[in-house]
């Protein structure tokens, strides 16, 4: 059974790092039984991947999880095999896919979290469960193999979906595009894929087929030439996986 | 001889479409002599190409441009070859630079601005006109074929560049990264590429080997394990084409 916890945002501003979802991946790996992690630290591009490995290393044993970070390994994909769990870091997607493709990380990956290897994901981490990286923020620094990505959920994440708010509407007076208008631009190309704002503080929980919205905000659901949809938090969303 | 004109935004916020950049735009057709352009659409997405073509026509007849769209010739390559001036409106880099390559125009478009077309961008159109497209700000809707773009300038292009400010702040309060971020991790990964940040209200005027900074805003220059350069408007720049 599929076990994921894809988390919008590792820490909110001015927290210690992954300050809010500490409790969500204790609860995740309590429930999932793991106690040690296999850390995929490619997204990571401004810092070295030992640097990003003690410093989710650091964040994680208060909660006596003990993470290995994958560069560390000869063989990436045997690592990937015999994890406990795979927990994969936000930073730049583009650089994370690059790095999976080439190391054939990704049909790993995929397989092994489709045979219940519980996963989680924050930001750049979880838009690769998405079918493809389509709906990143990110710079395209490096170009990967494919866009394609682990193809673990049928829609697109938007991780730090962001509200139109007074401080943004200042902002947005330069003369660039917004949020909005990048993501209508995806669904106006790919008119039958649903793409899924995960706000701040927000992430979902998979398990099987049932999918659950954690956090204290909706998720907004966005697709061509429907009326925007809003779903509650810590209600069944399951039927977004069998979209 | 090279005569390009790239603009960071076409319109300021609140003005008609193309507002502040009409008299950059008369003066590069005044000083080249053309009165015609061939329009490049692909960067629109959300819209069709025909309403692009409108928008842009209909701003530009004012100063006595006429425009016409390259989705009418049945042999665009040709078109290229014969236009007067080339234009390449903003919108979506990626579905610019897909249709760019599907359509054999890079290479078109390229040979006829070296070999003294003038050329003129906006956003997009801009970001174009650099080694590749790895320093957008869109969203990566499609996968080009490559992420190379014309070459036409040494260094890269990040169009709509954010100088931190109070609003934005509050905004980035948010999880995500920031700009700055963002263009840490590319001049991290490619550390002999000069990014250049092209604010709001700004073009680069290029003419032969010499290009001068037009606009209101300093251009910043970023580069690996270097200071942040500002060089101002209006003052000879020429130097960052050697590189």
């Amino acid at each position: 059974m599929k076990k994921m916890l894809l988390i919008s945002n590792s820490t909110n501003y001015g927290e210690n790092y992954l300050g809010w979802s500490i409790p969500e991946i204790e609860l995740f790996a309590l429930r999932n039984k793991f106690s040690k992690a296999l850390f995929i630290p490619y997204a990571g591009v401004s810092f070295s991947y030992d640097e990003y490995e003690f410093k989710v290393s650091n964040a994680l044993s208060k909660i006596g999880i003990e993470i290995k970070s994958i560069h560390h390994f000869e063989d990436p994909v045997k690592a990937v095999k015999e994890a406990e769990c795979i927990m994969v870091g936000g930073g730049n997607t583009f650089h994370l896919a690059y790095m999976m493709h080439k190391l054939n990380l990704m049909e790993a990956v995929r397989e092994v979290v489709e045979q219940g290897t519980p996963y989680v994901g924050w930001s750049a981490g979880s838009n690769l469960t998405c079918p493809t990286l389509r709906t990143t923020n990110d710079m395209p620094i490096i170009m990967p193999e494919s866009f394609d990505t682990l193809n673990l959920v049928p829609f697109q994440i938007n991780p730090h979906f962001l509200d139109p708010n007074p401080a943004m509407d200042e902002m947005m007076k330069h003369g660039g595009e917004t949020r909005a208008d990048r993501i209508e631009e995806f669904t106006t190309l790919h008119q039958d894929i649903t793409v899924v704002g995960l706000r701040e503080g927000c992430s979902l929980l998979v398990e099987g087929k049932k999918m659950t919205l954690r956090g204290g905000r909706p998720l907004i659901i966005l697709k061509h030439n429907q009326k925007v949809e809003e779903l509650a938090p810590y209600t069944d969303i399951s039927h977004l996986l069998e979209l």
